[in-house]
């Protein structure tokens, strides 16, 4: 059986094991791992030097020489004379990986096992020991199959730049440690306000380590730009504040994904394009809402700041169509609360709801390896002054070149991970042209998911009319619950089915797609559409997986 | 002149350039770049497929054949037919980086400029355009010289592991989309738990995007604890909190780096072997002392977590000595803060001031690729308790594997980049012993250092003693402020020597070492040997360096 692994793709990467062996053939042991490069059986006797480097020809490459199982970390670089040792070893591990990213592109050979956690634990030795062990031991650790782990939706050029990022070693601290990464960082930003329509992209911003990061960030910057005094002197000197979101982001942890998208206000998602997942629909909502509540005096962050659930009992001011948010009830509903006298603050509702703030994740729609999201922020200066310290030992203010460069005041982080480099270079590959072509297929395909189940029997979409991102929403009723007349009854088989599905999906290692159930709806099929490899002919598999593994339930 | 770039020592990463060419060479542009491997000289007519393929030898590889200049992204997988284009594509990116590397570690003819900002900006073209790029620009671009950046104290392993990391392209969200993953983490933070000395190594814990971003996980937690209700009813539930710090760990943000070892109770250090650098000692007592405050009932997370200056006032209820806190002094100080009346909450002082929680960063001492930061908690169900919020579409609960192993709900973020891989290869590939030799050879460099400068003339300790750490600090007097009489007049004079001398090292390019004031302290330079390729010449060097840049100051 084909197996189309190209199914990264259901819901927040939730779904990435594919394969097409049968649930009980064992997890590839170290030491028995079938891989393409395999560096024991590559290792010839030291005497025959020609026609062992991997390049299948016969020539007189030092890689042949090099016997991995008599040698340690310690003898690579910054070993003396580890030059030839270390680039062998790399080149090694390159030819795995090499080898790894073909085989995970081919349809016909990927294959993936589902193992349960303690069965691997017990399957394999992964204590860290006093001792060291040879490199032949760590090439073995290191080939990706053995991660059980397909890299689908993997992009080149976004790979290779992480590569390079690896190798430069460095991160965003100040200008002087990491100078291209921090311009083309700055360069980057520029060009995302300019997108989001910011006049002449003028604004701030920063790359975090995700959209929760992003998110906090942004809800920090709120409040210190509503309370400065928060800064200096806690939460005991502001009034009691509220957040008020949409109930379907029932926790500010998960904004992102499965969320329908929240538009419905002046901030549209054609300002975004290119523009990430539906998820990020949610976030710039969330942003927006956040301008609101601030000029309401009425905004929380409540402690842990994304975990809170006084947000739900926020959610009960606002009134939700199809999961889109009401700006003139919400004036209404936040008038409401004030009116009971229940919190302080001023009254400067503004009748403009344009964001303040926007987290935008590259590591999503635009398919750039994770981590990469940043948060823009619309006034110049807050992000310095809602996080400068003066912290003089760290940002010396008597260096000799423009600090405004130096972006390590600008947020909680000190040391920040490089992920600029993989969006500039997959953007300057592809072009913008080239991620927009990348979402409208994206778009083209959830497209013809919906029409194609639509009206096919067994299925019914969960939510009203064609869907407004590429999250397609839909129930699967095996035949057996197709007529059920007992319509609790039927609900509550139909809970059921998309679990088992999914279950059988993983063990068979064919196909993925996530569920969720959502408020009073039971269980359904949540098929998020973000990986550009997929093809019609995937989406079409994807529907008699469904109904080869489901017809029985 | 030589250049000693083994310095990637000086302060949190402050210090990576260095070179040898005068600070008038301009940077090297695009399309003149001097490289190793020149994707462009390489390219040979399309019918000379023989001698090009990089290994030096006569052989029919196909790279020779690929032209990149006629090439986009959209060639490469998942392109039809892109295999040969997306491996040649790689491996010269790989030949690339692997020139790059071992050019870095050859102290002869590593070379580096330092540009300022707007120069580089006007000298290179590094605008998002509309259109694609051609292969040819992406791999120009992607040269790791043109970041102007060296590679010290990079590990192999480590980096053959991050190369891996990224080849995988997949997160730490939950078990079923990286499962070996998932178990290498649960592996390793159980064995840093042993290490720190928790019975059986038992507790919790996971690998968060740094320092900064650990500790808050472990103020929430920490809060959480002792205020459950926090977490639905916000903060105006809570009594007003305070935190006591140390005054040299001024905002929390930077609570690592600089600070001197603030030692002084129950948890050792050597609890810590092989353990992180001083900065961390910094976090454990931080953590520690969050236990203290806890239990008085006077604990406080001002907002922004990390960044509130309510910390300085906090301080005032402390004494000092050297930098260590007193923990009788602190106990009473509680008291005393709490006989004010000024704030509330129960008194449950435990004389054991065993941490809670610890914050370890193999990303620093112990030479990890950035980003890699464990929290390590103490008490078993906690980071679940605080942090999870039932989001059952993303953590469903009918899932058929053992859920425990699903990390998700136990922090705020949602999808984690995987930095585990990293250390548990350099971890095997070393073994605890390897770590340690690590460790010590840095102790022994920064005890070389001391007993170097100590009773050297023109130099100033700017602590007692000897270093508890590989944080040296000291000051340079040029022979002109040597023996000046007017001790404020010579106080103003050696502010400004390191910065002087530091920016100097900076055009040249030679080495690096960072430099901050301290309170009353002026500008002293502050060495933190962390870099494991580090040698006793390149100290002798630093030390000539110093005062051939700041004799005429």
């Amino acid at each position: 059986m084909a197996s189309h692994g190209f199914w990264s793709l259901g819901g927040d990467n939730t779904g990435a094991s594919t394969g097409s062996q049968s649930p009980s053939t064992p997890l590839l042991n170290v030491g028995e791992v079938e891989k393409p490069a395999d560096p024991a059986a590559k290792q010839p006797p030291q005497t025959e030097a020609a026609g062992t480097c991997g390049c299948n020809k016969s020539c007189n490459c030092t890689k042949g020489a090099v016997v991995f199982s008599d040698l340690y970390s310690t003898d690579l670089l910054p070993a003396m004379d580890g030059d030839t040792k270390t680039m062998t070893f790399l080149q090694e591990v390159v030819d795995i990986l090499l080898a790894y990213i073909v085989e995970s592109f081919d349809r016909e050979t990927k294959v993936i096992d589902f193992h349960y956690p303690n069965e691997l634990l017990q399957m394999n030795n992964w204590e860290l020991q006093d001792e060291p062990a040879t490199l032949d031991d760590i090439l073995i650790s290191s080939h990706p199959r053995y991660f059980n782990q397909l890299s689908t939706g993997l992009d080149m050029v976004g790979l290779a730049a992480d590569w390079l990022t690896s190798t430069a070693n460095t991160n965003m601290f100040t200008y002087e440690v990491a100078p291209v990464f921090v311009l083309l960082e700055y360069v980057s930003l520029k060009k995302m306000r300019e997108i989001i329509g910011w006049p002449d992209g003028r604004g701030d911003g920063i790359f975090s380590p995700g959209g929760a990061i992003s998110n906090m960030y942004a809800m920090l910057l709120a409040r210190f730009k509503m309370f400065p005094e928060v800064k200096e002197k806690g939460m005991s000197s502001v009034p009691r504040l509220v957040a008020f979101t949409s109930e379907h982001i029932y926790y500010l942890k998960i904004l992102f994904g499965g969320v329908r998208p929240l538009l419905g206000t002046a901030v549209e998602s054609s300002n975004l394009d290119p523009t990430p997942a539906a998820t990020d629909d949610a976030y710039i909502m969330m942003h927006q809402y956040i301008k609101i509540l601030l000029n309401a005096g009425l905004y929380n962050i409540p402690p842990p700041l994304m975990n809170s659930q006084t947000t739900q009992e926020a959610t009960k001011y606002f009134s939700f169509r199809s999961g889109k948010m009401i700006p003139a009830d919400l004036e209404r509903r936040i008038l409401e609360a004030k009116q009971k006298g229940a919190w302080g603050g001023s009254l400067l509702m503004s009748r403009r709801h344009r964001a303040n703030s926007v987290t935008w994740n590259p590591h999503k729609m635009m398919s750039v390896p994770l981590q990469c999201s940043a948060l823009l922020v619309r006034e110049e200066g807050l992000m310095q002054n809602c996080n400068q310290m003066h912290a003089c030992y760290l940002f010396q203010q008597d260096k000799h070149y423009d600090l405004s460069y130096d972006t390590g005041d600008k947020a909680l982080q000190c040391g920040r991970h490089v992920d600029i480099f993989k969006l500039w270079l997959m953007w300057r590959a592809k072009g913008t042209i080239g991620f927009e072509a990348q979402i409208d297929k994206c778009l083209e395909l959830s497209e013809y998911l919906y029409n194609k189940i639509k009206d096919r029997e067994g299925y019914e979409m969960v939510f009203d009319g064609k869907p407004q991102h590429t999250n397609v929403c839909f129930w699967y009723l095996p035949p057996g619950i197709r007529y059920m007349e007992d319509k609790e009854e039927r609900k509550k088989h139909l809970h059921k089915v998309a679990p088992v599905i999914k279950a059988r999906m993983m063990e068979y290692g064919t196909t993925m797609v996530s569920y969720q159930p959502q408020g009073d709806k039971v269980n359904f099929f949540r098929m998020v559409i973000s990986n550009p490899a997929a093809t019609f002919e995937d989406i079409d598999f994807l529907i008699e997986e469904i109904e080869r593994l489901g017809q029985d339930l």
